[in-house]
């Protein structure tokens, strides 16, 4: 047997844990069955080393966790329930261990299991390069929910459901020191976990998609200005952000309002949900996150305009230009 | 609006082709709904340059309809019907024009309108190093059709769809001279198209999903021997290949046999389809392609053995140990 048949079977799950997984990992394709009622729900989100991480600011299970959890956001974002995943890792020649590939899929079965998700298939490539990690995910909806960009209406309420800019100041420290020091400072723990192991809000999606209103949703995935722009885009309308109400956690709030606008509107990767809903509907949104211990903050509107997005704070009403990392 | 945004406008089509595609393209996920009695099918494979790939043996197109190829093959392997994909890919920080990279995305549409297939997702990031292009396919499939490589019985006909070899022997005069020095060796287009545009076996692999009769099925991308040691593996017996039934083009037959082995048994990436099925079926099912007009050919049979790939030619019997390209 060569080795890439055996690392297969070392990644391959013992059981499967949704009904719905009819052929899993091991042949040329999975197949699932839809459940009756829902709909299939599908995204795909890659990582690659020195770009999205290195091995100095993250630990090996934190990579293949994020990478999942990156994906499993974009589920929540939709409102959907997390199926299953499929992993096309491409492995450098030299660098990377079996022992260190291991631990990524140990740290992202540690979450799929979480959601009672299924590794259903991938790919092992080899390249000269970095390593690089796609991972493409499946979840289900009830049909016809659709909590898209395209929903935002003038008068809405812009919301999010947590604390924004903590991965991004998580990260600057992580960059400065690399994670094995700063593991005893207790204060930045939140921020490591928040940059590490995200943690995707599938139970506040969840809610939204029960909501018998119009929802436009979206994940913070590459920074808040840039989310808020792209439901802008989407929806022809433009949105005001009102920066005294965006939540952040404490310690970011002792740093100059400069640094505090990097982290928070453009450092991104805070997974949470952003989103808009009909102002007469906001009262009932806020109680069904409350019933459910959840958070979701008031956080602006969405206005006329041209596709813009303004953060007003205690100097007045800026336009927002830059909208966070260009990846082109 | 940046590039990014841009360029994500620029690949996404003007059109959804697959009323199964309920949301496509520009939102966080893509949604889909399965026809009532089918099944999903999924697979994702990654192409990475100077691995899979490199500008002097592929031409831009040929890069994009390769990774489309070469995923549909998987959707052919479990004889399932294709209908979207999402392209995830990794951007070199030089090396790409937009055009470039645009018309890889061409490539791609033009195998994948063939098939009415959506693209309706992916991701853009960007790499220090080599392009990494992953492609997720969707298919569906009559509900509980298996052509799994753990059907193969003791006594089963082994067969192939059609010649082997071809993409490895045009690969190898890539290599030698590139394509555009190649481009007028009219004798040489077989090859060169093999390598670069593969077939995926769609039509082959619908008339096995029919089959009122037992098939265990794979495609032959590491290579016909790697492919069979995966069903031996798979269903716990031993594959019996006769050489001399295992179609070639005429080409590769002038070669001595060393060099042709090395092409059909361990080349690989000929997208050609494999599999067994019961003696008693043999005849029928070469009848349903004949009726297509598609050629398949009995090239060896399944025998009791301690999962062993072994190769009869007029020398004798051999016992095959290499089984092609290993990617760790």
């Amino acid at each position: 047997m060569n080795k890439e048949i055996k690392w297969i079977q070392s990644i391959t799950p013992s059981e499967i844990r949704q009904k719905a997984v009819k052929v899993g990992i091991g042949d040329d394709a999975a197949i699932i069955e839809q459940e009756k009622g829902m709909e299939t729900v599908i995204a795909v989100d890659t990582m690659v080393e020195d770009i999205h991480f290195t091995k100095q600011t993250m630990t090996l299970e934190a990579i293949g966790y994020k990478a999942l959890a990156v994906n499993i956001s974009d589920l929540a974002a939709m409102g959907a329930i997390p199926l299953s995943y499929l992993v096309s890792i491409a492995i450098p020649k030299s660098g990377w261990t079996e022992k260190e590939l291991s631990s990524i899929y140990v740290g992202m079965n540690r979450l799929g299991s979480r959601y009672n998700m299924d590794l259903i298939g991938g790919d092992t490539v080899s390249t000269n390069d970095k390593l690089v990690l796609t991972v493409t995910v499946i979840g289900q909806i009830e049909k016809d929910r659709r909590l898209l960009r395209t929903n935002a209406k003038v008068g809405d309420v812009f919301f999010v459901t947590g604390p924004l800019g903590s991965s991004a100041y998580g990260l600057e420290k992580l960059l400065e020191s690399g994670y094995r020091k700063l593991i005893n400072a207790a204060k930045l723990k939140p921020f490591i976990k928040a940059h590490q192991e995200p943690e995707p809000q599938i139970d506040g999606g969840r809610i939204l998609a029960g909501c018998p209103f119009r929802i436009a949703l979206n994940d913070v995935s590459d920074g808040l200005a840039s989310e808020a722009k792209e439901i802008a885009e989407a929806s022809n309308v433009s949105i005001e952000i009102d920066w005294d109400k965006v939540p952040k956690l404490p310690l970011i709030e002792t740093y100059p309002i400069e640094k505090q606008e990097e982290w928070v509107l453009y450092g991104g990767e805070d997974f949470q949900l952003v989103g808009t809903v009909n102002e007469v509907n906001w009262e009932s949104l806020t109680n069904l996150f409350e019933k459910e211990s959840l958070s979701i903050f008031n956080i602006g509107s969405v206005t006329q305009g041209n596709r813009e997005v303004q953060v007003r704070n205690k100097d007045g009403m800026r336009l927002i230009t830059k909208t966070g990392y260009d990846h082109l």
